[in-house]
């Protein structure tokens, strides 16, 4: 295991493995039985090749409970170029359903398209300090715990019905933009801290009254919501009940024989 | 580009990156500029690595359209390591509540436990030439998404109430084996394929009713389900309405005052 290249190999290997995970040098160097010296000349050639690869940056977190860390990027060029190719995807008219509707739901459930619209979202969200992400069930769910592994914090998921297994919740009834439904959402409170800072995640957004519903529920815990990130939003209704969110794409159109995206 | 340690550094980083992708070599050739002999030097240097840091291997495909790939994983020794602990975890009194049921959502939605058990879930299946994963929303889903990553597959959430989004669906009322309550679950038909090849993944089997319902639902379409994870089975009832399945964990006791798993 004295060898340099496969010491570098493995570094690269697990950290890549796992994004926003903390590596001790002591960790490695109980794997690897290296100096200390040998393994900060590692981590150089490390943090090189990932900066080379395009695939993000390698961190050095100081102090006692120090060590490095994969920090996840995607170069802007390679975003540009996802973008499109999933716009194309999802403007194909095959995908228009009767009453202004789109299947989308195949996309929003394959590891590649999952993984790069989580990572891009991840992006806008990685300095912003949060404690856990939360979402809606269900079209969601793979998305937004894609953003939570590439962050590496937890997930708490708002369901429409509440199940015994939830333990104690707390919901909330509010209506939904788009459809002027009254609709009702519930938080496990045991999957929340008082006081925490919450990214809330989502595939689509419409009039934004759910975003906004679980704002204001995640409120009543003082809990701050500091990001909101989607993959999509519709152009209309152009007034949302929510002002402060992020998107990968606008739903520029979509009637009975065109669908469109903006970037 | 032309270093040989920052080749193989970008190789492993990408490799781990993306389990089950396959690299062509061409692709790496292109990106390094490096001739196909020094790759293939490289690649055994990459295999090395990842077997040492016992997180799997990487296979050579040959022919045209073959490359290298990461089949991730994880060492006997670790697997227990883990189920050890998480069991230890999920045995917490503090997890019981009222009414026969047990808190172990936020486990279920955390990175670390989730892509840990669909590991182990994974290796089951690896060589089964599944075409896709079928789970049922909403708590399965996390651990269904990172199985369908770690195999590179798409996923197909079947609902309990079809939502117009989903396009047609096929939908099928089955009685759950625990509750004997009428249940009712759909699945969008764009999201299958005739005659394919599904892996159901679900986080729990009580009586084993849903995943009878969802194996008889794609049944109707020719499609084999050929093979049945999950991370807990109840030990009770003895008699499930399915033979066929694999678990991580078997729920011995769920009482006021214990709860208790076995490996």
């Amino acid at each position: 295991m004295g060898n340099k290249k496969q010491r570098i190999a493995m570094m690269c290997a697990l950290l890549a493995k796992n994004p926003n995970k903390l590596y001790s040098l002591n960790y490695f160097q109980e794997m690897f039985g290296a100096a200390k010296s040998s393994l900060s000349e590692d981590a150089s050639v490390v943090k090189q090749a990932f900066c080379d690869a395009g695939i993000g940056r390698v961190e050095t977190v100081a102090g006692a409970r120090g060590g490095i860390r994969y920090v996840p990027h995607m170069p802007a060029q390679a975003q540009e170029r996802f973008k499109q190719e999933l716009a194309r995807k999802m403007s194909d008219t095959s995908r228009i359903l009767p009453g202004g509707y789109m299947f989308l739901v195949d996309l929003f459930c394959t590891p590649y398209y999952v993984d790069g619209m989580a990572q891009i979202i991840a992006e806008w969200f990685m300095d912003k300090k949060a404690d856990f992400i939360v979402t809606v069930e269900t079209k969601g769910v793979p998305l937004a715990m894609s953003v939570a592994r590439i962050l590496n914090l937890p997930l708490a998921i708002a369901r429409r019905e509440s199940k015994l297994t939830d333990g104690s919740v707390v919901s909330i009834n509010y209506l939904s933009g788009s459809s002027r439904r009254l609709q009702t959402m519930s938080l496990s409170k045991r999957l929340i801290r008082e006081g925490g800072r919450a990214l809330v995640i989502d595939d689509f957004i419409g009039g934004g009254g759910t975003i906004k519903a679980i704002s204001d529920m995640l409120g009543e815990f003082h809990i701050s919501v500091v990001g909101t990130g989607a993959a999509i939003v519709n152009r209309y209704p152009q007034k949302k009940r929510i002002s402060d969110y992020k998107t990968i794409f606008v739903l520029e159109e979509l009637s009975e024989t065109k669908i469109e995206f903006s970037t």
